[in-house]
């Protein structure tokens, strides 16, 4: 089965909500997988054991085509492999982090990315004193002036913004004019991007919000 | 009107999603604010400059009681008073991070987070070189051991998990045990903490995976 293709099709009804599971869905079966040495799982099963739904579970996978098998539930490895090819992470993507400060830093070393297979291929900054240094992971970072020549060279697919806001629009043009079609920003504030480019913002105080939501209604209520 | 009351009753139906939405009107707003003399604003506004939907936005604020002015819109300071009252950040929530990092020192210096009035009280690590040491904004890093301490003189209501995943489960088993209600974990893996606390989790690997599914489509599209 080609999900690739399936997926292309699918490409404007495919809500980011439904990637968002697809990618905790991803993210269990590594766990379950890291564990015991399980062989096959159930809807019910990943739902009891990481507060998920599901009915849920089984309709985002019905919808790739992926069926579990009445009684024993999905093969571990195999839901893995198509996960993984569904969320495009078959292709070893190569990620470029803009700004080397504790938060560039952070992100180069961040676990997870690695875990999945993307490669984290430089940082970049204006400061003399960060360039030629590396992050503790061994991440090397280069001067910005570097971006272009490095990105024909080593061709990132997706750059992460971790500069101060003020000076997030002019990075986020420079990376658009490399030919870098996928951005993760982690500044403040809304930045423009050509259509052809996806921009996604990560806004940590949006969950910080929803832990003084909980508060709130918590005191009002006890 | 009281909206923290009219918050608790609604307190289980509303829901995640919703909270994250209202976050997101703020920081609208406070863009918003931030340009010129502006005092009121239509939810199509909204919409049109941060590419949201003016029918949500008007059921969103709806539900919590703040209703329009026909032809005029919200008067952007009063929306902006309650949006915060009812994500109840009128109460200048004190906040502890645990593990002094990169991340940790990024999220310390976040500028998000102060913005909206969350106060960052300290860092806490286990590693002595840390200890005494300030971020570049100025938070101190204490030893985790004085946790207890200061959680009840500084009267932490939130703690943010950015120490690596082996350790992450003793240091919220720790926190849980201060008293501290609301936990915001970075690293990647579930925790477990009891039912009076709030846990949410902040995996940056799912929004990466959003863009690398986005990539795989474009590719097989073009």
């Amino acid at each position: 089965m080609n999900y690739v293709n399936k997926g292309r099709l699918a490409h404007d009804q495919v809500s980011e909500l439904t990637t968002n599971r697809l990618s905790v869905y991803l993210r269990c079966l590594n766990q379950v997988i890291d564990g015991a040495g399980v062989t096959t799982v159930s809807s019910q099963l990943l739902a009891d054991q990481f507060g998920l739904n599901a009915a849920q579970i089984r309709k985002d996978l019905a919808y790739f085509g992926e069926f579990g098998v009445r009684g024993v539930g999905y093969y571990v490895k195999d839901l893995r492999g198509n996960l993984r090819q569904i969320l495009g992470l078959d292709r070893h993507l190569r990620v470029a982090i803009m700004g080397a400060g504790n938060l560039g830093l952070a992100l180069a070393d961040y676990p997870g990315f690695r875990q999945e297979g993307f490669e984290i291929g430089g940082l970049f900054d204006v400061a003399n004193e960060k360039i030629g240094q590396e992050s503790r992971g061994g991440v090397l970072t280069y001067d910005v002036k570097e971006l272009k020549r490095l990105a024909r060279r080593e061709r990132f697919d997706i750059a992460m913004i971790a500069v101060p806001a003020s000076r997030a629009q002019p990075v986020v043009d420079l990376v658009v004019s490399v030919g870098i079609k996928a951005i993760l920003n982690f500044s403040p504030g809304v930045l423009k991007v050509p259509n052809n480019v996806k921009l996604k913002g990560v806004d940590l105080t949006v969950s910080l919000e929803s832990l003084s939501f909980f508060l709130a209604q918590d005191n009002a209520g006890g």
